[in-house]
């Protein structure tokens, strides 16, 4: 067991380094642009984020037997795509926040103006990045062109973006249960569910398979954010990366603010525990989503 | 002459009747999601701007002889890039506008926040519309994703935000004739040539008529900025519907600045001049795109 826990380990190892590698080839400085704007892309996209969503589609491509580079690139888009919403969330309209990644944020660094302009390059380079790789794909057109709209959907006002607008809506409210699992499944929950449903596309397997890891990616996604709350409340601000107690100040509801901290550990282990039932469903190598959905509750930052 | 004229009149009217329910219909409000964000992209959206990319996407398809349906969604998506654009441009970090098409800009009528959010959204959405429409294309998808790349590619750091950073670099400056075409090529041009050369993907037309088609679309998108340069010096603000001599006060290189009213109309004219003279290489209904380059010259909004 022992060992089996530092093979998985040494292969998360292996896999983010190919992550941040792809990410730093895609990131390149062209002689032609103002290299400010490589440069913010770069500085926030390379700072060393756990690069859950990008594991879990290269996972997701391992249990579906595909090719690790057939999903690399949608991989490091969707890290794209959340790295543009934490820049944009950090600014003074937004969450006004400093810190990020243990580092200066976007627009503390370079401006508020650039890191708008950087967010957007992201999101939009995210998706100059899927398209071009499925114009290599000739006999799966269709399931590429699905996968970056599962991707998209994720990732806009059905998904993200909706989250984060009922966020702001709900500033300094008590907000229901029913209401606060909305903000976690939209602004959350969509693009970790999507960084696998996505991969499912690609991979076109069958309906109950592609409803079974959906199923699985909200609720991981939900607990991580879960997490997330829980976190801000009692974790350390150094190992985090970013200022802590936040929520409470703001006035956000959270699960910790609706149910306490202990209450809300339990939820987040349970919907772990329904996730790894749906997983198990699954036939091939589950290991690495089985890894990262227990990482989720017990991650410290 | 004259009756062509009103034809031609005529035809426009209608195709921006077209674009405009199209738009409509694509951002209706859902009761799941916040109204506040549906509500803020139509306000943009639906503020009445001149469709000059949509209209040049649907003449483009009549001169390929292309069904207008199987272009009308790229024409709104490249639409709700242009507001996306206007919307994160008009922010207090960035130009810092209260007027835009006549209105409050979205910021000063719904919050930073939100402003924000909407030119996300709308930007995403963009790319959901198009995709939802590839996947219709079985025959044509690889037709249809080059569209796609072609319009990300004309929006992205290869285009419209480089020139974007360029501005705000640039601010303040003075900067030389290449410089300025630089920034004008990027800001303004791509995403006005993207809207004539995604139809051209779209058509499967030959590598000749594409870059006749891009030279086109770039020489009339560079007239269409010197032209707006010289409105915000010499045009009447109700009319134009935005604050003008503003490039003046934020010290923003600009034809006019460099060149002067009656010189930089002149260079304006002959760029559409040679802009027609690439059309004229091109076989069948030019009628829409010839009206469209003149108008950009005689516009006064």
């Amino acid at each position: 067991m022992n060992l089996n826990f530092d093979e998985i380990k040494k292969e998360i190892f292996l896999l983010r380094n190919l992550i941040n590698n792809s990410l730093k080839k895609y990131l390149h400085y062209k002689k032609e642009l103002p290299a400010i704007i490589i440069k913010a892309m770069r500085y926030s996209v390379l700072a060393g984020g756990k690069r859950l969503r990008p594991l879990l589609s290269l996972f997701t491509a391992k249990l579906l037997g595909l090719k690790l580079n057939k999903v690399l690139p949608f991989a490091c888009a969707i890290e794209m795509i959340h790295t543009y919403s934490l820049i944009h969330d950090d600014l003074p309209a937004m969450d006004n926040d400093d810190l990020r990644r243990g580092k200066l944020t976007s627009h503390k660094k370079f401006g508020e103006a650039i890191a708008i302009l950087t967010g957007d390059a992201l999101l939009n380079y995210a998706f100059e990045i899927m398209l071009k790789n499925t114009l290599k794909e000739k006999k799966y057109y269709k399931n590429y062109i699905k996968a970056i709209y599962d991707i998209a959907s994720a990732a806009g006002i059905n998904g993200m973006i909706s989250g984060q607008v009922f966020d702001i809506l709900n500033e300094n409210k008590i907000i229901s249960k029913k209401d606060l699992n909305f903000l976690h499944l939209h602004k959350t929950a969509a693009l970790i569910r999507a960084s696998i449903t996505s991969v499912a596309e690609i991979a076109k397997v069958n309906y109950k398979i592609k409803s079974f890891l959906k199923i699985f990616g909200e609720k991981i996604g939900l607990a991580f954010q879960i997490m997330d709350d829980i976190l801000d409340e009692t974790g350390d601000e150094k190992k985090i990366g970013k200022k802590v107690k936040k929520d409470r100040k703001k006035g956000k509801s959270t699960y910790p603010a609706l149910y306490g901290i202990s209450k809300s550990k339990e939820i987040a282990n349970n919907l772990i525990l329904e996730a790894k039932k749906y997983l198990s469903k699954i036939k091939g190598n589950k290991k690495g989503l089985s890894y990262i959905a227990d990482y989720i509750v017990n991650r410290i930052k």
